[in-house]
């Protein structure tokens, strides 16, 4: 078992990382300190991981809320249910929710957390890759409204994360695939020797090796933590993690999120990113086609779905805009391991890549 | 105008107490800091005061929602229908929330700022005495659920508060002295100077003197942010603010929160609490004669509801526990000025204090 901190001040947490850590009895009784448990899950994780949770809590009250599996169900109705469940089962502020699912059931569980008496403890365990490297670091819960995604939610940190190797198992290869998007991420954003590393090891992380697995959810973890550390509330740097991400949600608003899933959507925003930051001359030619081959050997998708067109996607970008200022900032590419965020590129080289990327086909 | 800071690190705020602020284009100049401003208020103090507010704010995107009045619409729903409005005009992070009219509105917009894309600024403006003195600190907001009030909820800052005495004119009497009764609290439980001056010039406020106003309403925020420096999320010290409260809780429960209002119930509560307080020797006589003096100077109530039985009010309070212990902690007095928490009270005196009041009448 691997072991990490991130570190954020007196909402510092740890983050366990190995094989059947969801039922390690001596390890919840490190972590749980409290005695009423309430177990968040969805119908398709429940079945298979839920009864060794609740059995490796002896000693303590332990209620369980199984919601239906889905973001269209990250809303505040599903939020209300767990709320709900707690107060049906008279829990106190000392009690703990623990999120055992996804990122949607992380971002649900977090927010009830974050609201529950305003406030109680909750413990994260991520059952896809997506949430291990992802959402279970950096204390970004939510649930979705029907005119945004993500609107309404809080910035709350959980008490600890156990990252089980061993549920990936059970993940669908598509998902696990997209994925290791976000994997490939770290590398291209902040840690080029990561991302070498990716290059090497990228078939025996496909066959889901667990000492493979362990180090890549490691690495992730490690490199989303200090870029945490540096900015909680994202002020400003954190903003680099959005590598791939306004392009990549272009596509998903553009396809109503229903073709692809994100970490495939983000996949094609990083070559798009790429290929922007080519343009301008400020990334080599030989970086983006690293990207590229080791994407494709991921299986995963290299251009926008068919039928959409460049300026739909650029018209999509621009409401995005509207968060910060009234130019849209993207985050570009300098060389492998080194981004920056900019609103000093070129309108015309960025239509170039939409132009290009649309007329590609996915 | 009086300025007063409440220190929490980078949470820190000030609170601005005098007459007119509420339309003082100057000092809104000072604190806005935002271009898109979301006045929040409801049915009774909109015609009153809202478009003061609203043309205080020149060069600002200023837009309103107002929600119905009283207690039964904190809820979920009123929460939902501030973010949509929100997305509706399509306000980003970086915009402004103002909370105008007494608690209710208060605890809805602050937990609104606080959920609204994880987060976006606020400034109070209590026109109550009771949220002047009382939610204007503390930075908890919450919406009530139908199995518990104040359940969904957050620890959230405002960025300022404006605290207009001239508000106070329109406040019905019987709301106003209710008001008073948490007034009364600060001095009892640690400032007798501050107890001693509203015993000289009680009919002064009650005469709704400007400058006397916003005297006691400078010296209880001092109080409660003092308080609330020391204990930001109510882990220990920050109890005291309850006293009368448990007492208080309970009898509004058991009256179905219908015949009185919250601040003549913590009037009861406080005299109930000192009344234990001097059966266990800790507080002279005269002490609580004071006490009963000066709350029946301000016309607050001195007796339980009639109807109501000394056990039921017990049973109430034994849920009321559940919150964090065995058994039931109670603040109480050892002088004027000196409160504290604690659970080594015995169990025949606090039967004898529920009976003699509920004996009593109200």
């Amino acid at each position: 078992m691997k072991e990490m901190q991130v570190s954020l001040g007196d909402r510092s947490y740890p983050i366990f990382i190995g094989e059947d850590l969801l039922g390690a009895k001596e390890l919840w009784a490190r972590i749980r300190r409290r005695e009423q448990v309430m177990v968040v899950s969805n119908k398709t994780v429940a079945p298979l991981y839920l009864e060794q949770v609740m059995t490796a809590l002896p000693g303590c009250t332990v209620k369980s809320v199984v919601i239906e599996d889905g973001e269209k169900y990250k809303t505040l109705d599903a939020f209300n249910a767990v709320i709900t469940r707690l107060l049906e089962q008279g829990f106190s502020r000392d009690c703990l929710l623990v999120a055992l699912g996804g990122g949607v059931i992380g971002d649900i569980t977090g927010f009830a957390a974050a609201c529950y008496q305003r406030g109680v403890d909750y413990i994260q365990i991520p059952t896809t890759l997506l949430a291990q490297v992802d959402s279970s670091v950096g204390g970004k819960t939510a649930v979705n409204h029907a005119l945004g995604k993500n609107m309404i939610g809080a910035f709350y940190q959980p008490s600890a994360v156990l990252a089980d190797t061993r549920t990936l198992a059970t993940l669908p290869e598509r998902e696990f695939r997209a994925g290791l998007a976000e994997v490939i991420k770290y590398g291209m954003i902040r840690d080029p020797a990561f991302f070498a590393w990716l290059e090497e090891n990228l078939d025996g992380l496909l066959a889901r090796d667990q000492n493979r697995l362990a180090h890549a959810i490691e690495q992730s973890c490690r490199n989303k933590a200090e870029i945490v550390s540096l900015d909680e509330t994202e002020q400003n740097v954190r903003a680099i993690l959005n590598f791939g991400h306004t392009f990549g949600h272009a596509i998903e608003t553009a396809t109503g999120y229903t073709r692809l899933l994100h970490g495939e959507a983000v996949a094609i925003g990083m070559l798009m990113a790429a290929d922007l930051s080519r343009r301008h001359g400020w990334l080599m030619r030989e970086s983006t086609e690293r990207l590229e081959r080791i994407l494709e050997r991921a299986g995963l998708p290299s251009g926008v779905p068919t039928g959409l067109r460049a300026e739909q996607l650029r018209s999509i970008m621009a409401i995005d805009k509207k968060a910060r200022s009234a130019r849209l900032f993207l985050v570009l590419l300098r060389e492998i391991g080194v981004a920056f965020l900019t609103e000093q590129y070129e309108e015309r080289l960025l239509a170039e890549t939409l132009s290009e990327f649309s007329a590609a086909g996915g």
